[in-house]
């Protein structure tokens, strides 16, 4: 058994769109087990989801174990963490531990990338980025390694936020702006913690594909509902996004109706589903599932940097 | 982050009993946070068990991943395998990671031990060992630990393990004899992976407290179930029992009301429930509990060989 602690850079986001794509893949075929995750609660500090599967067109099973923590921050400590634990199929051992911490935002960001390639509207396009931390960082890199990226337009509640991030992207000619200006794009992608509505459906012009990320608990939206309503809506995964994406708040005062999901990613990415035309807006809401954990964890698998720990 | 091996003889019986002993007295409080084990299956391998868990009063959350496959025993490996990894409730992040392989044996020992302590007629028993594997063995030394054995007469379906099991323990007079006979003692502990019942009602005699380990998932059953319509049957969990307990088969089958339940063994701990009388036949019916695992791997804790890894 060994432990991998995961040094920045590797595996490339190249890798890691491919890998989260054949996941999918095989998740619109319905080849995979993976049950619910499951949240434990420590109240007034956070919780950790567990969450396990089973990918057998690949050999791939295990699990991964990640907290949110809010307060965090302020401790100097990262809000999410994550191990994965890799389970040989054969014999039921674990194989591998892994870092998952860097790799749950890389594999979060390559979800994205791999939505935008089948649901934007052309493959050379303007970026809207709302949000401007660590996840939306991700979304780029693995953007960039997934189409062309002409021009990013970026807001954040904090503007400071906003200008650092458009010059760290300056070679996309990254640019602050206001919202509603950094909404008028081809693929948005938003990764606030928000509970209420940041993006209005005024702004959001025919044929933008949309990635929401930011909400992943009960309670959290970014999207104006009329957006929602007016969308195709694509999720990763059917329970879990009733449960805790984007569409959990309006599915559960009853704005939205979870019979209008247009399909998932999966279904997407095996050509079953799709946008119905040039000018839909579509949505990819995104929850994060743990087959793309577990693509992401055995790319990791091959690195030399492991630990060797006795095991049984 | 640390990684803990795990040496044998640490930590103790002695200490482990009482670990575990504080943990199921929370959950006789319904102090605990314990979603049911999620399962994913391997067909034709085995499977794989994630089990989270948080017990606020004693500061401990984490979650035990523990693999089942039968056929690992020609492989030379162990059937059974576990990590179980321990989260801080504080800030989230993975405190250890602990080889929960000799570990699970042990807690469940525990259990068995603790059982017996509170049910037992008597606190000096003759111990009847149906099954010689190491589970049986680890109930011996738990037991040993709680309570005075004055004997132990074993059965095991291949009787070359049951003379060398009676070999081992020769300290506690232990004798190999047929079931039949190795029925008849204070505390019976059936240990075996039996689809059907191995154990026949009019073996037990009044007074006899049956721990029930072997049935861990749907269709395994060891006892007679009129055994169980005799008993008074206490279980570690509610839904893990009827889900894969003793009484899973059984209840499924409609020859056991599970509204015949006396109790849980957390409400014997803590005084809530008990047998009713010196001549009734109490039965324990264990499927292993998160919380064991995590009351147990706190323990760990604090040995000295520990691995110091890189995170996050």
């Amino acid at each position: 058994m060994k432990y991998y602690p995961v040094h920045a850079g590797y595996p490339s986001y190249a890798e890691v769109n491919s890998a989260v794509e054949a996941a999918f893949a095989e998740h619109g075929r319905g080849g995979v087990q993976m049950p619910p995750k499951v949240y434990v609660t420590f109240v007034g500090n956070g919780d950790f989801r567990t969450m396990p599967a089973y990918l057998p067109a690949l050999g791939i099973a295990g699990v991964k174990v990640v907290n949110v923590h809010p307060h965090n921050r302020v401790r100097g400590l990262p809000t999410v963490m994550a191990l994965t634990i890799i389970i040989d199929v054969e014999t039921g051992a674990p194989r591998a531990i892994v870092n998952a911490t860097e790799l749950t935002a890389i594999r979060t960001g390559a979800a994205g990338a791999v939505a935008a390639r089948y649901l934007a509207p052309r493959q050379s396009v303007t970026l809207g980025v709302i949000g401007a931390g660590r996840q939306a960082e991700a979304l780029v890199e693995a953007m960039a390694a997934a189409l062309t990226i002409e021009e990013i337009l970026v807001w954040s509640r904090t503007e400071k936020s906003a200008e650092a991030f458009a010059a760290r992207y300056s070679d996309y000619n990254a640019r602050s702006l206001p919202i509603e200006r950094a909404c008028d794009c081809d693929v948005l992608t938003t990764t606030t913690p928000s509970t209420k509505p940041v993006v209005m459906a005024d702004w959001v012009h025919e044929g933008t594909h949309i990635n929401t990320i930011g909400a992943d608990a009960p309670g959290k939206q970014e999207l104006d509902p009329l957006l929602l309503l007016k969308a195709e809506v694509f999720v990763d995964d059917l329970s879990q996004a009733i449960h805790s994406g984007e569409i959990n708040v309006p599915v559960s005062t009853g704005h939205y109706d979870p019979g209008r999901i247009a399909g998932t990613l999966g279904e997407v990415v095996i050509g079953k589903k799709g946008r119905s035309s040039p000018d839909a807006i579509t949505v990819f809401d995104s929850t994060g599932l743990a087959i793309q954990d577990l693509a992401i964890a055995a790319l990791v698998l091959g690195d030399d940097e492991g630990y060797e720990l006795p095991f049984p």
